[in-house]
């Protein structure tokens, strides 16, 4: 993990949305943005979670926002309940500002992180003139965000009134529960390799790369993965799966050279137990 | 809609092409476009429009363009007559400026703003060295439009002769016609959630939100969407499809939490009715 | 073929990989990148090459690198090896600098470039504090390529020992080899339209356009294409495939309007012979 200053003449705006890239609509974003912070730095988290797939977006957010710069302000629309009443928020969490909408998106944020302040977004002058009911991304989030890349903590509490940050939504994800010898967990993130990710954390299983006996069972078809590998290039080469530790920070799953969420028919959201044994 | 200067210190180049993200063209225009303009601000509207679909890409980009700051500089290539005797123009439009194929993808933009001037892209010391016979993205519209990007008006009359807009090649495109209670339409566009776009203005429909009825039938397969929702969080629960004014300033139908295009099995060009009523 | 000079105020980084634009994986590395050289420019080449295809991703670098400024820094992760013994390496090559494995993704700028100097990435000083053992495009490739962009030949050679480039892993890619009238040769591309792109370059059949008759036969099944096109435009209206010159400089196969690698049921890696013969 690292963190790094950047000067404030290079802001740094970090996009996240389920908006895919053959729309234009995150280009009409970043257009908002360029008009008010021309001096940001735009960076593309991915604009590719599964649409209006809130648990997985919260998780892809949690593997890499403390990556970036000091102050980074991350801009996230995974929003299946835009128009509604659904709140708008941004919070000053860590070293970092997070804008979008309060559904749960930012729980692993807010179970991570000190919470210094939370406002609802409602302040329209810094929103644009008009705002639709089904874009907030564009006409809400994206000015916003630009504004505050801009003046930071200057900006933050004209932005709109604060919220106790004990009332946001929180999502009941990344929850891997130890039971004895048993963790019981879910697959939150299937990457490009067909990688399968656990919410159990590396540091829940320190016993990982020891002598202690460790195997998976996917719990809805009943498939056990028994190996243990440090590297991919170490994975077997007969295609069957094996355990490693995810850069991520969690659990994974996968098969060298192969694909693990095809070979195993397993996806998002599947139920996995880790059980070890002393060796 | 909103539009913002910026400091000529950081000029903004958007693109759009067919191009797909697989094969480093984007990415090669851009390194183009860093040698000849390294302080311009590069965004990426969307490479994903259909192969040679210039009638949606025409779409897209008219769903966006007003949101990006003032002197933003369009380069947009869906391009199917490359090499041959279409040419290549640019166009200062209203306050931005759009360089590209002269093959309809800007008849939107023709329609809707005043065009300051023309020119055909013929001075080939705005090009590079070597001009190949299928890739003018990068040979002859990257460098365009970053010295133009550069220099603006002081440049723009040298990159070739004035060419009179009336001249200039449209689609026929975005022509919801008026028929009595009926407008006759097409959908113009699907979006990342299935959502299908027509190209009937939102001001052409003033009453959508009165207490007039409304529906639309699709001409092909006659099925008729008859609910009106503002919000999609508002939308039946029952996966039914309803009508919605889109943030693009388009009607368009959706199904909440789903995906209309598959729900109604309508595409692309598919010709639509709405028709309004006393309630 | 183009180059130019870009102010030392205006860095240029160049990303390419397998890690597709879903997981955020590559957001992350950019993050990374901001934190240490923020004011450096960061350009996509390509995200989408195929999983652990070094081969494919070779040729995506090679057809565009060229038209990067000088002193772009090429940060590139096809990395199938990563964690086991395969080398991390930066190669001076040329004009520009190029960081990634040593397994043979940088074939053809060993071929076609001057190696100035190559080194082994292992001073951790310019690594981040916790390497991973599965992702070094993190934790290894971004921050020394964001070093690097800030500091060039001053921290070149601090970044590891000197290597000598006759030892570098090279592919054996990229050969198409004479017979006589006949060229063998392989699809080593196949690009967002479906067009197969061989590993003959241009250069090797100057008489492509000349009055000699020219055809193309697919090994595996047989296929013969006999038509040769400058222009797209120029193809047979009748969904035939063309022989032309691409231009990434090598020759390739196209239809009109159309996808010739669905049409010939074609792709990457098969086996082609070009036969040339006095009209």
């Amino acid at each position: 993990m690292t963190q790094q200053n950047y000067p404030d003449s290079h802001p740094v705006i970090a996009l996240m949305t389920d908006f895919g890239i053959g729309d234009g609509d995150v280009g009409v974003m970043k257009g908002v943005i360029a008009g008010i912070a021309p001096e940001a730095h735009i960076i593309d988290i991915t604009h590719n979670v599964g649409p209006q797939n809130v648990p997985s977006g919260a998780w892809i957010l949690a593997a890499g926002y403390q990556y970036f710069p000091k102050n980074t302000v991350f801009v996230c629309v995974v929003d299946p309940g835009v128009g509604s009443t659904r709140g708008a928020i941004v919070l000053h969490a860590g070293d970092w500002y997070f804008v979008g909408p309060d559904n749960g998106l930012f729980s692993y944020i807010i179970s991570e992180q000190t919470i210094h302040a939370a406002v609802l977004l409602t302040n329209s002058s810094y929103h644009l003139h008009t705002v639709s009911s089904t874009f907030h991304g564009r006409d809400i989030f994206a000015p916003v965000g630009a504004h505050l890349a801009r003046g930071l903590t200057g900006i933050f509490s004209e932005l709109g009134p604060s919220v106790d940050p004990a009332t946001l939504k929180r999502l009941e994800v990344g929850v891997a529960v130890r039971d004895g010898n048993t963790i019981n967990a879910h697959i939150v993130h299937v990457d490009n390799f067909g990688n399968l990710i656990t919410d159990i954390p590396l540091n829940m299983v320190l016993e990982l790369y020891s002598v202690t006996q460790v195997h998976i069972i996917f719990k809805e078809n009943g498939i056990i993965v028994e190996k243990l590998r440090q590297f991919f290039a170490e994975g077997p080469d007969d295609g069957q799966a094996f355990i490693y530790g995810d850069s991520s920070g969690y659990v994974g799953i996968a098969v060298r050279n192969g694909n693990a969420a095809k070979t195993l028919s397993v996806g998002f959201g599947a139920p996995v137990a880790l059980i070890t044994s002393e060796a």
